[in-house]
């Protein structure tokens, strides 16, 4: 460890619902094969805001105190047992994710689904709304100097972006619809266009986002409450849900046509009413994404070459003293992305 | 043409809900490509049962006459120009299906999703409840002489069997649960076993169902009554809907593990509730078949060396004044398949 | 047929090796299904020049008189039976192939690979230096306003650069080897430009045909007596070959990594040293391509965008008087596509 | 560690070429995450062979000693930190590979190409020819009572057949060429068997050889000098080679029909001679096997539910005094598997 590394850290904690606190807590020590980050920026995602005002997420309920925040980049500030030292002073952005790499979900490649995963903010787990953290080393992503620590924090929605328009099988020349045009739709309009798409719909009921969506990737954007989308639109080769909205997803379902697919992004009700005699007519493939891998390499790729633009999706910075209005800011329509910054917010 | 096809046919046409007649009909002549086949056997199916009791199936509404019949076998009789004329004595099985072959679909390989698809009793086109029947030669598949006529009908719900294991990934060593022991649940479990499952577990109500089952394909039998699929059986790989039961279709859901699939083949209700959590924290995948494509060359393979039995299926064996009665006898439950012989039920 | 169109037409015929006339032909009438192209503009394949220097491409040989040409655009001047008459005046580009459609092949969506396959300009079938050729409506694929006669024409070759790269498996974040910097190179540059790779490298012997590449999509070019790209250039996950030659085969298949892919493009020896225990040691994948499918509408897709820009490349305009000319191009190294305007060449 | 594991064990050590001895060498104790397996039966491998004739391996150098054998089965005699101690005293087969677990290739799920892997009997490490190993624990994999260590032992050889028919694309219905009736030849004609294919055909030039393979799998047999495979067979969808015969390997990859797979696992020259126009035209995807990821569930499900014979195969026995004889039981053509018992052989 640098010598310049202190002892302790600021740390903001969930003590309960829409109970926040700032607490001193002891700097990590990286384990064999980890890595000791100097947190720079922490996006804020909408599964913190729900932590924040219900205390859980469907099974995963905060039952102790609880870091939030896993959309995070940083400096690489010391390295444990194993882990070569000049990584030391690199800018990385953190996949905030440990698997435990042995189990078949991990061997086949599909590390997300390991039953034995560790998630950063997901009960017990805590997060990155602090100065210090610690990752493997593989999962500490260098970051090129052309992107910055902000767009580094925001590759994690943008993995889950690159995980969607996969699972949704986008190439050139594909056609999406896009429920939602809040950060994940959007991040996945711009997903979509960098795979290939050649129509990318957004659809939502706020006509400023919907504005908004244009400047980000979408070629067209619909107002669902004017469009029917599972008439209006002549049939789409894929349609992802970054809504929730289960009149969304099941029209979104039956805009698809033939031999397409549904990924169903955004989090809703536990069991929806889904068009079922459309998926088996049309041969149309519904699933779900559970976080991502492989996916930091290509996103640095997308941002670095300025096919994905992540900065300007930033609307709102804060201080570690400064997380409960990071967390309400999404009651702002003009929000749409608050960063942390741990070690003070530029100015 | 041969000398000793008539230039007449009896043809069980239906008229109305529950209203059927035998009618003297044309023999077609075969266009160019198609062959005219003398049909020996052929299968009730669930639809030609629903056609028969409501008219309709969804959007197909029979509006004119109507013939039934799609799983089919014969001899080749006549041919069109341009089919080899030493086709004529054949025994065949018949795709019953009439593709563009042009479209985008069907360039794409995916002929069962062609929005031109001409497919036999499925109005307004007439089926095989009659005497002589046209197909394209391609379509008309040879047997080997150890493939009964019986089989050879039947290979139509194998195909089905074989779309919804491929949809549904079956390789060596998965494991599958299977809603419903009826046709095509007994038939998909024979289908998963060819394509190697070492787990097959089929559920249904009916105790003399599940027996019957165990001697098709399944290696244990689940009445879904007594057994909690959702918790009971360990996570499979993949589930195929037998039955368009909601509560069998959402519980087979929960059922999946990770990455795993659902292939839902029964129709039911046009929605249904489905547990979108479990589908996305899981990846899980679901999906439907209609119908099917390139199946019946590896259908007659499975038949021909003993991995599928489709003879002992046969439950009720009819002539062409006993359609009605054919299409009665699924309400008897120890009847699992009738088969309608055109040219006279053997004795 | 419309009343402007005529009986008679002139037609460049190769008559043996070299031996090049222009023919008074009947201008043919479309069948069923077809439709009647005025052609406007043939780019000159690599194919057409052997042809004409050598009388044959490995088992296929000249032995009747024989219409070069498969890159063609045009305007649909009259149609046959079963195809809408509106279609008469689009702004076409042909898909040169005429598949059975009813094969193992065709029905598996592999038309490319029909055994009864009739392509344009491979003998016998005649091709397009003439004014008018028929073809499948659905082969006549719509032009934009915004694409040109001439790109309309090249839209084949980019097939040829779209069936390459998605062989190659070419995603965003790809890397890719592409050997040779002739039309087939540089498109394929393009194509995998435009399907996200990010690093692409073109290797050539000639100084200004690497420069050239620079221009059409590489991100860097080698001279491969200079660079060993089995050493010098980090492992890249897919090699393309656009040059036929044994040595750059040989290296580029070196050049991949682990579970990656090569493929064979250009023609050259039926048979070739490879290096058989680096493909099995890393696992490659090596194959080619011959022709494609379901490419047009993708490649009108990225042509109309500005991703692939494929006028540029042409280099010379020819009449078809001086279809001798535009075949003996390419010895000049200046020239990368020459194209062929049946009704006159551009002043 | 159980009070019954000894502290010494003795070891057959490969000191150069065909020079071995039997040392004492201490029983490691396992680390963290590991189990200590006492060797029950090692199966003699090709690979074996070569470094013990040839004290090397391609790249791979016999520089220090080495411990031989990688085909194993034994007992859990204790565990490492970290792992369930009720592990002791199962019956296990040893997945003899040690791969980081963090790399690209690992994350992907391609452990096998892991730049880092740490191979059984591979230069520098240590294999199985002594009676205990470590290894992870998750690649101990339990057997079921009703599989014999032998089989155990041989689940190794079984897993490469596996990995070879799923490279091989082999589902129900297909038909497979195999050149090559050794050990690796016959059981990629059971796994082929067991994974659907209909049709197998083996080549082998000894005519016992061929015999053989008829009782494994295969349903025809050929002699390469009387038959020949690129025109006396109908293409197949697949060649496997298990031979390493440039020349097999060139006539089978002539044998496969449009868009199939040959698959090259027997280790020859560094380089061949390949029919690249064939390839090409047909689209043939020519690739290798390394090793393998994620078979072992499934072999032990084959081996269990007696689809796959592996207790047939062993045809010699040997002591750890007998490693010599056991390495150069090949030269014997009645030799088809042999395997060593460092407890002892088996009277």
């Amino acid at each position: 460890m640098t010598t310049e590394t202190p002892d302790h850290q600021r740390t903001s904690v969930l003590l309960g619902t829409q109970d926040l606190t700032v607490e001193d807590r002891p700097v990590p020590t990286p384990d064999p094969g980890d890595v000791l980050v100097r947190v720079a920026a922490v996006g804020v995602c909408g599964s913190d805001v729900h932590y924040y005002r219900h205390g859980r997420i469907g099974d995963f309920v905060v039952e102790e105190p609880l870091v939030l925040g896993h959309e995070l980049s940083g400096t690489v500030v010391a390295v444990g047992a194993g882990v070569d030292e000049s990584r030391v002073g690199e800018r990385v952005a953190v996949e905030p994710q440990r698997p435990c790499h042995r189990c078949a979900q991990c061997l086949a490649g599909r590390y997300n689904l390991c039953p034995h995963m560790r998630f950063y903010a997901t009960p017990p787990i805590d997060g990155a709304f602090t100065e210090y953290v610690t990752i493997e080393s593989e999962f500490a992503h260098t970051l090129p100097d052309t992107v910055s620590f902000e767009a580094g924090a925001l590759l994690e929605p943008l993995s889950v972006g690159i995980a969607a328009v996969r699972k949704a099988g986008i190439v050139p020349g594909s056609s999406v619809l896009i429920a939602g045009a809040g950060p994940i739709g959007v991040i996945c309009a711009q997903a979509a266009r960098a795979f290939g798409a050649s129509r990318i719909v957004v659809s939502d009921l706020v006509a400023e986002r919907r504005e908004r969506a244009l400047s980000f990737g979408a070629t067209e954007v619909v107002d669902p409450t004017v469009v029917d989308v599972t008439s209006d639109i002549v049939p789409v080769d894929a349609f992802i849900d970054a809504s929730g909205a289960p009149r969304a997803v099941s029209d979104g379902i039956k805009a698809v046509g033939p031999a397409g697919a549904a990924v169903l992004v955004g989090l809703g009700n536990s069991e929806m009413t889904l068009p079922v005699e459309h998926i088996q007519n049309l041969e149309v493939t519904v699933t779900g994404i559970f976080r991502y891998t492989n996916t930091w390499p290509v996103a640095i790729g997308l941002v670095a070459s300025g096919q994905v633009d992540l900065d300007s999706l930033v609307t709102g910075r804060y201080g570690l003293d400064e997380v409960r209005e990071a967390l309400e800011s999404d009651t702002d329509p003009a929000s749409l992305k608050s960063v942390v910054y741990p070690g003070g917010a530029p100015a």
